[in-house]
């Protein structure tokens, strides 16, 4: 089992049989010790972090398979904070989907002009690149698709598809009175056709979750959705 | 005659007669005496300027009026370093349209992770916000619609009115053996239907030319092209 690649909150290792594992680490993306979830550093450590993120990933990945909602899971080890999943291939260097339905976070401070804090947005979708130099600029599906990052058929799917999924998670929030704010999906091509299927996690680490007007940190959202 | 606005590079005066009056200044948008046709400050102030941007928007105006290209200009008297216009509502608060044929600017400073300095673009259009506090945020046709700015049909013709002024601009300039890098336009909604059309300007403060690969001064662009 070779390690691939170092990431900001997890690693991934070469399974050598065409799959690939990802280790949930403790580390937390933020600024100054403070967690934000549309940050580019690393911020904190959280000891218990990384398998939280993987139990809640976990509960979501499932879900989505039994909807038929096509992703990278193969299984989870919760015990040893890894995640077994299929090789996707990237859109360029990695784009982030991020689907809104609260105006906060990079939105308000683009479109503050047009734009009350916390105002209602219905499940609005943008994409960011992956690009720390630049901090993650947004980018429009003309240049998406100029730049040869991604198809318009592909645009249109990943679309839709972020729009289904965090419908979703905004559904199972609300089961237990949480609201969704937002939430940044990753996707990839899987497999032999290439399908584009949701990667990465789902978890309190890519979302911003509030209960009675008050943010919910990720482990206390875990605790909130998992625990009986 | 009242003064309505002051803006960075022309003042507005309201003729009573319906329209409007724009007095073009001799201030040139920059930083720190530099000028930079994409900056939202004023730089510099240079001599003749107002009336050289005149001089190249009457020029330009007068060829997309032949062309049936709608506009609000109405006429231009140079001697006074005026242009009667016919009032036009804005976007929102405004936008701006950029259309790009090399990767330079706020494009390259985007998307440099996947363009390389000068690369040749294929009238790429964006869309910018005019909020100065927000440093002039991209956005995409989405979020355009979704904030009431602009509607999806609007969008589409003024992407299109977009490519076709640039592109007749372009080929003014490579008529004087000048190439154009980008261009920055703006639109408003003219007449009692309400048409989409060509507002502001069009002159060397709005665009970057480039002649043997050396950048080309508003002045000078306005020689290249208006003197025999």
């Amino acid at each position: 089992m070779k390690l691939v690649y170092k990431g900001k909150t997890k690693d991934v290792y070469d399974l050598e049989d065409g799959n690939y594992l990802l280790k949930f680490k403790d580390d937390v993306t933020g600024k100054d010790g403070v967690f934000d979830p549309g940050a580019n550093t690393v911020g904190l450590t959280v000891e218990g972090m990384g398998k939280s993120g993987l139990k809640m990933t976990k509960f979501f990945f499932e879900k989505l398979k039994e909807k038929g909602i096509p992703t990278h899971y193969v299984d989870a080890d919760i015990e040893n904070s890894t995640m077994t999943v299929r090789p996707a291939k990237m859109f360029g260097n990695g784009i982030e989907v991020i689907c809104r339905y609260r105006a906060v976070g990079s939105f308000l401070r683009r479109y503050g002009m047009y734009a009350e804090e916390g105002q209602k947005l219905d499940s609005f979708v943008e994409i960011t690149l992956k690009d720390d130099e630049r901090e993650d600029p947004p980018i429009t599906e003309d240049a998406l698709h100029m730049l040869g990052i991604l198809s318009r058929d592909e645009y249109k799917i990943l679309k839709e598809r972020t729009v289904e999924i965090s419908n979703i998670v905004k559904e199972e929030l609300a089961k237990k009175g949480i609201e969704l704010y937002d939430i940044k999906l990753e996707f990839g091509r899987v497999g032999d056709n290439d399908e584009i299927a949701l990667i990465d996690e789902i978890s309190g680490g890519n979302m911003r979750a509030y209960k009675d007007g008050q943010y919910i940190e990720p482990l206390e959202l875990e605790k909130l959705m998992l625990e009986k």
